[in-house]
């Protein structure tokens, strides 16, 4: 009977997880890690231990034997350094914690560089190469690198997962992958970019473009440098994460063409709202020829149109051959919906859904 | 090296398929088995086949060593029996082939019972019972017996599979099953019938109710008899669908509170058109204490509503802990669609991607 029970419920195996950045995503799934998440794992058959976390202003510690994760989060939150619960050696940088340190799965959260993709691919790749897992919430990797980033996976016997890459946690990748299995996707439109959203929803009110610019700045929404939400850049890097993924191209974000919600008046936007219709930041792709192509721009739209309805943080409709279009609705997105794609992937690598 | 490519290559083994229905969804799979259908089968493993085909008004037919299905579709499109491909001893019936037919999957097709789930229910049920896997379109036996149905083949080692009995199909069970793991659905709204939604927004455009039904009628949307689609009938199907599958509830399409759309004037449809808003036949199921409640009704919903979004044929919004609204749109939605819920079951039963 103890035998049968200890087969029916096993002892968790322990799941190591390197936390490279500890922003506000990387603090939010260490804070449900210890709640919700934590009970879901350990339902999958893990006991999930954070046992390296390196941060771009507060330090980083190793503890192979699993660092409080409560302490952690209340140093960081008091402005302190990590660095009381490091144990061994001293680690110079980020990029070395993630050469050295003892991790089964990398959990890449470090800040944004959209543009070069840099350091997340550098440091999925490091984890790869090592024969570790990595996970990331960051489209950089995606946009810059997925198909050598994949193809490195599968040499290592490992997986590379990122579904918080594009509209949070809203299963997109998993859900091509998984769920339209023998389907091919032709195409798709999408609003990606939630600033442009609220920005231009705020000026169809008549709230004058600088005041919507600096509420979605003090919301914490928009990036510091407006110009990556505002000329299309993170849509842009978005729109190549998904049309690599989910189209088999190899595109890079400066492939993307682009026009900028900058080039819209204030006229206009309060004109189509009058008329019943809205501007939003539309991202595009198609397959033409053998070729994909790709961009983003802002485009006027009927106010029934899907890429227009309320409440949500990010539209997604793919054209596809056998289904037809299919839409993908998240409603309003922040770090709790990015944590659980870190979640998911995880989970994806404990007990795999893909043969 | 031969023994090399034979291992990348096997020889796919058979898979024989028996089609209980073989209306316009069951005919629209069988040509597409003789083409992309089975392009993806092969590359699964499998050699599709059709051992048997049962129909309502053209007879049956059984053949162990594969069905013609060129001859079958042209047998039915010319008003005659299958009859002449039948192979062995008479079958008296449906309920016999089911229970006899020589087949490793039942695709159950039947015209819809939706009251009482029947006969799509019973022929389920034989099919698990004999250790064969069941997939169906029919919403019948997913709101009448699914949790008895699912304990039915586990017991057998088999697969019960529904993904088209609802919104056609559009990944919505697989969706929740394979990629929100470890999410509770708490509730969901969604529209769920579109003759009403096709009906409502050509009273919104003036045009009188008993001509917009008999577009509906016309067109092959509407059933024979409204009174399914417009009092609420279908809707209540699918929402029991719905919270059996996705909330655990147990409930039957007469626990869903219903409000028909013939309650709603011709002027209060117009009038809350001229006013920017829509009546549509709203689904919504909730858990409230323990239990789960559920309810079909015109609600009168702003333009911006995602469930009024034009260009859908269903729409769905999941409320959940873990990530919050998420929301699944269809496009146009049809034969070519519900077919497709029929593969993406077989390609589950043939690859299973839960474990």
């Amino acid at each position: 009977m103890a035998a049968r029970l200890a087969r029916k419920h096993p002892k968790p195996r322990p799941l190591r997880l390197a936390l490279s950045g500890f922003g506000h995503v990387g603090r939010r799934f260490a804070e449900l890690l210890g709640g919700p998440y934590g009970v879901i794992l350990r339902r999958a058959g893990v006991e999930p231990r954070v046992t390296a976390i390196a941060t771009g202003r507060h330090g980083l510690a190793v503890d192979p034997s699993g660092l409080s994760l409560p302490r952690a989060l209340a140093l960081v939150e008091d402005g302190c350094s990590l660095s009381p619960l490091h144990q061994g050696a001293p680690i110079a940088s980020t990029r070395a914690l993630v050469a050295a340190a003892p991790y089964d799965v990398l959990v890449e959260l470090t800040p944004l560089s959209p543009l070069t993709g840099e350091p997340a691919t550098a440091h999925v790749a490091a984890a790869l190469r090592r024969g570790c897992h990595a996970v990331t919430a960051n489209k950089g990797p995606v946009a810059h690198a997925r198909r050598r980033l994949t193809a490195l996976a599968r040499r290592h016997g490992v997986r590379f997962l990122h579904e918080g890459a594009v509209m949070d946690g809203f299963p997109i990748f998993n859900l091509a992958e998984r769920c339209l299995r023998g389907v091919t996707v032709r195409g798709f439109r999408g609003v990606l970019n939630s600033t442009t959203t609220r920005i231009l929803s705020r000026m169809e009110a008549g709230v004058p473009f600088d005041v919507a610019l600096g509420e979605a700045q003090a919301a914490g929404v928009a990036e510091a440098d407006p110009a990556f939400d505002l000329d299309g850049w993170d849509a842009a890097v978005k729109t190549c994460a998904l049309a690599n993924a989910l189209m088999g191209a190899n595109l890079r974000p400066a492939d993307v063409e682009r026009a900028s919600v900058r080039d819209l008046s204030a006229e206009a936007v309060e004109a189509a709202a009058r008329e019943g219709k809205r501007w939003r930041l539309v991202a595009r792709a198609e397959r033409t020829g053998g070729r994909v192509t790709a961009r983003v721009a802002p485009e006027e739209l009927p106010l029934g149109d899907l890429l227009v309805s309320s409440g949500s943080d990010g539209v997604l409709v793919l054209d596809t051959d056998l289904m037809g279009e299919v839409g993908l609705w998240e409603g309003a997105g922040g770090v709790d919906q990015t944590a659980y794609a870190v979640l998911s992937d995880l989970l994806e690598i404990v007990a795999p859904t893909r043969r």
